[in-house]
C-alpha cells in the first residue's frame, strides 16, 4: 500500500510504522483541564457526565487541542466509563475525587444483569454523534483517536466502584472466582468490541486501549485474564490500527506485542530501549515523557523532549507517559508540543 | 564466619545468603488487622498514634504473630511517619483514609525549620523502648526486624501531605526545585541514619527500608534522587543486614543490588528469574507472592506458596509481594505460612 499510504497523516504513517519526517505528537487527557478554553466550556455543565453527553461540548473540548496547541491528533472527549454504564452499571463523578458507582458487581446474579454486546453499546449514541461531528469539523485537518478501557480496567470499576489503592477487591475475584471473573471480562469485552466498531463506523482513524490498572496484577494474571481479552478486541477491528497503553505493564510488553495492534503505549517508567528489546522491531512505541518534567523551565522541557526523541530513534508517537496533569502549566505543554513539531530528524537537510 | 553464623536464627542465616534448610517466612504488615488478637489490642486506642508511642502496646502487636502464626522474624509495630513527625511535621492518621499532614513542605524556610539527625532522632524513645522490651519478650526466639521509610518516600508524604494518587507536587518538585529537592532529602537520610542507629543498638537484628512510591518515578530521577540515600544509609550501619523494599522498582534492581544491602524485596509484579538476571548472583531475594492470593482457597494457597518458592530456588526469603491486606482470612494467612514452614527441600531426606 506505500503508494496509498503516502496520502496519509503524519500520525497515520508513523502508527503504521512509515518513515516519517518528525514523529507525530499529542497528549493523553489533551482535551482537559490545563486549556483555559476548556475550563470556560466546562463551566457550562456542573455535571461531568452532562458533559460528556452533549456532542456539541464533547466536539468543542475535542477540537480545542488541535486548535490550540497544534497537536497531530485528535482523540474524542469521553470516558471510559461509559461502557459500564451502557451495560447498567450506573456512575457519578464526584469533583475532585474521580469515579463512584453507588452498585458494584458483587455475585453471579449482578454479572448475568449487566447488557451486553451491540444492545449496550447502542446505549453510546452519544459518542458516535460527538465523533461524526469533530470528524466534519476537522475536516481532515489530523486524524481522529477513538478509545475505551481496557477490559481488566472496566471490571477492576466494576468491582471497586471506583479508584482503589489495592484493589484488593478485584484482585480477590481473580483468584476466588476464576470462572466467573472471566464471564464479566467477557461480557465487557463484547460490548467494548461493539462500541469500538460503532467508534469507527462514525469516523475513528485509530483506536487506543487505556489499560489503566494493567500494573496491578502479577504477570501470570495478567496473561490470563487481560491479554486474551485485548487480543479478541484487536482481532475484531481490522479496519484501523490500535494503540494499546497499559500503565505499569512492563512485565507484560512482549504480550503486548504479540496482539494485533500496531502501536504500545510506554508509562515513564519503562526506558524506551527496554521496551525495544522486549517488543521486538516492529511495533510503534508511543511515549513516554515524565508529566512532571512538564512543571520544569522551558529550556529543560525542551532538552527532555528532544532527549527522548533521540533514545526512542524511530518507529515512535511522541506522547507523556500518562495523561497530562490538570494543574500543569500551558507553557510547560506549549514547549513540549513545539519542540516536537520543530524537530528535524537531520537539520542539515532543511 | 560459619562458625558463628552457624547458631544464627534461620531468617539471619538466610538473609546473609547461607544454604538454609527451608526459606524463612514473615509477612509484611504481619502486626495487624488480620488478627483478631490485634484487633483487640487496637480497641483499647482510639487514637492510632496514641498505639504506636505505647511501647507496651507497640510490643504486645509485634509479638502477636510469632506466637499466633509461628513466622520466623517479628518486625516492630510502628509507623514510617514517625520520623517526619520527628523532624517536625506532625501528622494525623484518618481512619480507613490513611495519613494526612496538616502542614507540608512548600519551600526552603520550611525545609530549613525541619530538625534532622541526632536531635530528630532523639524524639522516637518510645520506638526504641519497644524495641528493647520485645527483645527481651522474644528472648532469641527469632530476630527483631527495625525498619524507616526510604528517604525518597518519606520526601513524597512531607510534600503531598498524605497518599496520592499521581505523587505529582512531589515529582514537581524534583524538576522545578532539584537543589532543595537534595537539601530534605539529605536531612530525611541523616535522621534515619540516626534512627536506625538507635535502632540497632535497641535490638533490632536486621533493618528494612520501605520505598512503597519508588514505582512512580522516572529510572533516572530514582538514579538520582533515590537511590544514593538508600547507599548512605546502607553504608551508615554495617553492624546488620539490610533489606531494601522498593515497590514498583523493577527497572531499578541493578542500583539496589550495587547498595550495600543483603536482602531485596520484590513486588509481586517481578518475576523471580527477571530479578535474579538483574541484581546477581549474591543479593538474598524477599518476596513476592500476590497479597490476593490468601484470597483464595487453601489448597490454592498451599500450590502457589510451593511453586513460588520453587521458582526463587535459593538465596529466598518469603513474604508476599507487599503488606497484607487487611481484610485477608486468617485460614489464608495460614495456609500460606504453615506450607513454608513445613517444606523441605528434599523430602526424601527427612
Amino acid at each position: 500500500m506505500p503508494s496509498e499510504t503516502s496520502n496519509l497523516p503524519l500520525f497515520l504513517r508513523a502508527a503504521q510504522g512509515l518513515e516519517v519526517e518528525r514523529p507525530p505528537v499529542w497528549l493523553m487527557r489533551q482535551a482537559g483541564r490545563i486549556l483555559p478554553e476548556y475550563r470556560a466550556l466546562r463551566a457550562h455543565f456542573p455535571d461531568f457526565k452532562a458533559f460528556v453527553k452533549n456532542p456539541d461540548a464533547a466536539s468543542e473540548a475535542t477540537l480545542q487541542p488541535v486548535d490550540i496547541l497544534g497537536v497531530d491528533a485528535a482523540i474524542i472527549f469521553s470516558d471510559i466509563l461509559v461502557v459500564p454504564e451502557a451495560m447498567g452499571l450506573d456512575y457519578e463523578m464526584v469533583e475532585a475525587k474521580g469515579p463512584r458507582f453507588p452498585k458494584v458487581i458483587e455475585n453471579e446474579a449482578a454479572v448475568a444483569a449487566l447488557q451486553s454486546g451491540a444492545a449496550a453499546a447502542e446505549k453510546l449514541d452519544y459518542v458516535y454523534a460527538a465523533l461524526r461531528q469533530t470528524k466534519q469539523a476537522l475536516n481532515g485537518r489530523v486524524p481522529l483517536i477513538g478509545f475505551a478501557g481496557a477490559p481488566w480496567t472496566i471490571f477492576a470499576y466494576m468491582l471497586e466502584g471506583g479508584g482503589s489503592k489495592t484493589f484488593s477487591k478485584a484482585r480477590r475475584m481473580l483468584y476466588a472466582e476464576p470462572e466467573l471473573s472471566h464471564v464479566l471480562l467477557q461480557k465487557i469485552t463484547d460490548t467494548t468490541i461493539a462500541y469500538l466498531r460503532r467508534q469507527v463506523q462514525s469516523g475513528a482513524d485509530l483506536l487506543q486501549l487505556f489499560d489503566s490498572w494493567a500494573g496491578e496484577l502479577p504477570p501470570a494474571h495478567y496473561r490470563t485474564f487481560a491479554v486474551p481479552y485485548l487480543n479478541q478486541i484487536c482481532a475484531a477491528i481490522p479496519e484501523v490500527p490500535k494503540t494499546i497503553f497499559a500503565k505499569g505493564a512492563w512485565f507484560a510488553l512482549e504480550d503486548l506485542a504479540a496482539c494485533d495492534c500496531q502501536v504500545i503505549g510506554l508509562d515513564w517508567n519503562i526506558p524506551p530501549a527496554f521496551a525495544r528489546a522486549r517488543v521486538g522491531a516492529l511495533p510503534v512505541l508511543q511515549g513516554n515523557l515524565d508529566p512532571c518534567a512538564l512543571y520544569a523551565d522551558k529550556k529543560s522541557i525542551q532538552l527532555a523532549t528532544l532527549e527522548m526523541i533521540r533514545t526512542f530513534g524511530h518507529r515512535h508517537i511522541v506522547n507523556l507517559g500518562h495523561g497530562v496533569y490538570p494543574d500543569t502549566p500551558l507553557d510547560g505543554v506549549r514547549a513540549f508540543v513545539d519542540t516536537v513539531l520543530e524537530y528535524r530528524k537531520d537539520s542539515s537537510s532543511h
